[in-house]
């Protein structure tokens, strides 16, 4: 709801927004890169796919893509770029480098298996989630390993049950190490940042806690349009206390629906989790081939999977129900 | 009251007052422009309706205003601007160019759908905050949807009860997604910011606590004249308690009242939503008559409806009570 | 008391004492001008009164007030400089220009007149705080309206009980709103911080608070003479709570005061604001004509009235006993 | 106690520290500068007696203040300065020019002269403080009034009774004008700040709070060396708690002092007010006239006064005991 | 888990990742620098070994690292690099020069090989931390004495019993001074500092408090990036509590931990420090050879000991059990 | 202890240590000057003995030393350095300028010889600080007086009982003044800031508080290797009350323990002073020749005695047992 006569006199929003291109504007951007620059594509190559797949990449990542996609077929000695060196030129653009060579004595290696397992196992056992695109244990970056999830579709907003189930997947490493291993690692630093983060702003800029109900606790930043600078809080310590206890209650929530679900399916976490020590990269498929078959070995029926199955055409799927909601 | 003998030496106010042109100034701008630029304007163009109609509009905006529109005829191969030219101009200059081509997915559409009907369904059952002029899903800068009002008249003063009626119309959209779609989303969070916003002024800056009385809470800006680098409280935490506690009993008042209003009148709120899904643009005028054909299908009498109608002259409205008076 | 022997050492009072003239120094002045710009007086110019009616006035603001009556003087045809023509020259300077052509809704024009009808009627049943000059709802800079003082000599004090009269008249505009029309607005900000500042700067500055005796509450500014710039506290969050009680406490006496007599004077203020409404500008001497009319319609004694008359020579009154002494 | 091996490494202490001559080094300074600028003096002068009445006068100070004597001389058509010249030149460099023209309104005249007035003879009555020199209602600077006083030799170091009677001495002024005009006024803003500013050194720097102990609590400035800039606390919430009672503790066991002293000698406060407002200035002689006076019209004896007497060549005094020792 | 949907609009990582060698990486460089510089190595010195015993040394680092070795090995007359000039070169570059000709008292003397010999014991004893190089108090910088270890392998993550593990060695120092010399210094400073970063990083980064959770609560550093400069917290005083209950619980803990085993081994510490203070400096073999004596005398069998032996290859051990699991 | 490992990356410690020359290398340096500036010592001169008592010089200032001492022998018309003049170079160097021509008056005479004749008695009695070399109430820069100390030895690290001694020493002045002359002074201040550093290190610093335990509190400063610009605490406002405490706690116990040493030596403390009063400066020798006189005077054995005592070679003394421990 846009009302300008609300707006402070003075008050100017100094954050600029950059429009990047929607999944129409991405095929367009490549179909011109392609032609411009006369890179020679292989039939298997599917554009509308790959623009589908690459959600916030601006015009000069998409050019970018093209260029890395062709060296990369070069190297390979191919005279015309395929769709699986489009593939690894976006995971190099999107995540970082693979770091190959590193040598990672055996214990941590073991721990990093454990943890992605943790991860790419919930991730596909939720349905809300961004489907799951592969999973390593290669470092890359920082990272001692990833799991990579694809979106199905430009973002623009996110509901409250889909947060939920994002931090519910972004524990699952830590709750695999805990449950698994015995013992928590420093490994989680980020996952626990990040899950931090979505909990606060659920509950002081979403209104996501009744107890709170849709006021913001954090709108006084002390430069404004530079959230990142800090902020000065105008709230009163009690208040503060009832934040902590609801990012509290919202955490713990999630930790114990991860919990639960990794103890449910401790066969497969341990399938998918010894397969990456073994192969290193496990690609969606590779990963619902082991859920498939841990599940009929049980007995059991193949639970929903969401994983990105890469040449299939998803169709738009409704709104799941809240599987936190009292 | 002016007493400038409790001013303070040394005080510098360096607020800079922009004396912005009143609705008469505006149609005389409007008047030189059109001249001056030798603007052919169309029978049907009423300039004293285009004044009334940019409250908040410097100058150099009108003479723009007036340029816009010219460009927009020639685009639509007119020979003299149209009232409807003018009307898109307006709009584009005052709430950010529409995005068209922007691909949204089919669950977001919904839901904004329902969020900018919760929106435009509160506002048109309103009696006191600016009239509804249309409502859309089409994108607008980084807002997903609009619902646009224009004001009856230059705003100098806000009454309490007007300001709980705008807290109550700002809320409808996250109230709506609530209850017809039964999850809540990030895309309230502009909504949730400008509520505690007015929320907060009302008890720190207007007096409008009774329980704290008529005295500012807020008086100390690190950088005088410059409100946005932030502020040091000079109050108790006990104080900033009592504060947190009357925003909250104003908001969730609002709220109960805004849930009321849109429980009572479910299946108009369906209609518009729905409407708007098919439509994505509906007028003032589309709002009014799914209201009154809803109103005429339940055997009851149609609402009075705050709509901005195009051509027909408002006469001033005295202030109606407060709803939320105790 | 001078002691400059407990002066820290290294401390270094950074605030530059401008010695602006006394009213002896501001006749001289005007004389000055007068004779070396040989600008022609009509007889009933009289510079002893201008000299008492320019408190605060530099001499280069007394000079500017001369120059802006002969151009008035000239607009008005006249040949000499005329008493009325120096008094529209001091309230331009003073108070900002009238604007006259601003359009106000209907609604908000009502409003301002019984908020300012509110601050003339109280500020006239007050003995101590500076008599009216005039009152008016022509907007002038940012202000809707203005209820004009002038003061009855230079002022180097205030004594507690004038502090506590001037807090009453700043809450009158507030007061009448909420009695006379059943609501408040946002008019009264202003009024509100300054009702604030200087129930604050009684209880941490002047001592005026018994609970709390004679202690500086807010010593340390960040940068030392430039106090705008922020403060850092040095008490504890408890002295902090009692701080807010005091104020809270001396602004309610104060608004209880108000309310009473604005009650007890009822008729008065209608008859003041809707004068307002139908002339736009009262003076003083209107002012007093419609408290005695309303008095002698009530059959009572027309109360002792505090208003500025324009050439009677007020003699120095004593000091009036505190009303809010218990 | 000087101990280098407990000095942090890189801390630096960057106050400069200014060597000013004492007694001896000034009457020398004086010396040179009459004979380098042939002022011709009069028998009546005495520098040993000059030197002691200019403790913490820097060597530039000191000759300025010889070039005023020499003015002021001469505009008296004097052939040689006398005493009283150099004592005129010396309250003018030391407390800023009298500002006899002013024209102050009689209220506030009395006001100030009550004021002054309790200063002054709370000063007198008291046996620590520096002596009285003189006392004026004529402005100074910003001030209204002045009561001077002239230490008896330069000081080092303050003992806890001599404080505890200078705060007496500073809330004397505001005592009087409300024991006897029945009000206070924000005039006495200065002396509160200094009074604060004292008693708050002596609980949190001088280790002189015994619920408190030797325990400095106000260590830690922003910039060191730079106190001014502000501090940090490293202190909790509860010991500025008790910091707060103890430094009210204080100021209240003065104020009851204060009272006591004024309630006791009331009417040598009247007397040497009204004579305040008919002379504007009288000499320390003068307050002891009035003082002996009203003591043997009581028929009491003339108390001790603590009054600098002009010639008398001061023998050093033991310290007395501290009236407020419990 | 790498998800860059959930990275905040604006935000940026400014932390630049340098890359530095494995140990494999490291190998190939020492080579060749070897090659490069022609320096001449003995048949003694093997380069894998090396390689694994520089963790976290640059390539420049490793360069600087041949070239010191080889000015030792000039300044020891010999032809060739032995393994011994390496090591001591390492030793250089990674601790700081040692400075033999500082005169220590004799009591220091003594403290410091109480509390290295306090480090050197339980590092030897505790399964997990890194193991023991070699243990001197010959001062190196601004430290009087080092316990040096060389990690087994290139570490990217610790778990949390690991963690536990090196509080409980960093606070061995003070501990063997309170249980041997009856009295703690100033010298367990850096060691206190350490201890609280750890144990403050695992409750408030890494979510290893199971009363507060896998929550961040340090996420607002003043600038990102650059935590360094400060960080602003933006949770309640209570969490603070609670987080300085776990911490203190943790270090408490493990203080528990190290006295137990101090005080059971109470003969090899004295061992241990005597001979430090008759030689200065120990191996990890010397060390080792200590407590097999002790053990031995005592009718004990050697425990297993955790010490970095020069030429074996270690192979990876299992992740050993929390001695500190409840 | 050091562990590189544990250094988090990015941070970098920004401290310079600069290596100051231990006792050997001074008396080396000294050496060096002597033969370079070709100074002629007289034979009583002891290097080695000056070496011992300039710990914490730099070569720079013991060059400076020898050329001051050079310059007082030649204002003595010596034709030789002999060790008075090195040491009054000392002195001169170490502590700043004696100000003998200053005049302080009698009050302040004897109330500083009583506060320093506290300082040198106590620190005589106490076992562990560093020994009196002399004592003086001749003003030195900015101190009224001074008591001076010289190390036995090179210090590096400060145990707890010795810690506690210097703060028993610290308090000694003012106790003095306290016990003897019945009032206290600001004249501690300085000793009083010293005291509060001290024992707040002792309980955030170096974990000497067995309530708070080995843990820091005080490790963010704002900028990094700058704690003079302030700091940050992370702690809670409860941990700030309990160091509160604990602070509060060890200066009591301090001042208790030098109450109860003052009031057992009366007799030695007047004696002390008066002799003070009329020497000004007493050395070492002169102090433990009252103290002996007194004893001896009292049938009392002489107490062991802590001074400097010139050319005596003394031998290490074991640690002291802590004279506070529980």
């Amino acid at each position: 709801m846009l009302d300008p006569a609300l707006l402070r006199p003075g008050r100017f929003d100094r954050r600029v927004f950059v429009d990047l291109p929607d999944v129409k504007g991405r095929e367009e951007i490549l179909r011109i890169h392609v032609r411009k620059n006369e890179i020679k594509l292989s039939p298997d190559v599917d554009l509308p796919v790959i623009a589908r797949g690459t959600p916030s990449f601006s015009g000069a990542e998409l050019e970018n893509l093209l260029n890395e996609s062709a060296l990369i077929a070069v190297r390979r000695d191919k005279n015309s770029v395929e769709m699986a060196d489009i593939e690894e030129a976006r995971d190099k653009v999107r995540w970082g480098r693979e770091l190959k060579s590193r040598t990672v004595p055996v214990v941590d290696k073991r721990r990093t298996a454990y943890h992605e397992a943790g991860h790419a196992l919930v991730t596909t056992l939720l349905t809300e989630v961004d489907p799951l695109h592969k999973v390593s244990i290669i470092p890359r970056g920082r990272a001692m390993g990833a799991t990579l999830m694809l979106p199905k579709s430009d973002e623009f907003m996110l509901s409250r049950s889909k947060i939920l189930q994002i931090i519910t997947s972004l524990l699952a490493g830590r709750t695999a190490e805990k449950l698994m291993l015995g013992d928590i690692s420093t490994g989680a630093q980020n996952d626990i940042e990040r899950t931090t983060e979505l909990a606060r702003r659920m509950v002081c800029e979403w209104g996501m806690s009744d107890r709170l109900g849709p006021i913001n606790f954090a709108s006084e930043s002390l430069v404004p349009g530079f959230e990142e600078l800090g902020r000065s809080t105008n709230y009163s310590d009690r208040t503060a206390e009832i934040i902590d206890e609801e990012v509290n209650r919202i955490v713990l929530e999630c930790q114990e629906h991860c919990s639960r679900l990794i103890k449910d399916n401790r066969e497969m976490l341990v399938a998918i989790a010894e397969k990456l020590i073994e192969k290193e990269t496990l690609s969606a498929e590779d990963v619902g081939e082991i859920i498939e078959r841990e599940s009929s070995r049980r007995g059991l029926d193949t639970p929903p999977m969401n994983i990105h199955l890469r040449q299939k055409s998803e169709s738009e799927t409704p709104l799941p129900s809240d599987p936190f909601k009292a």
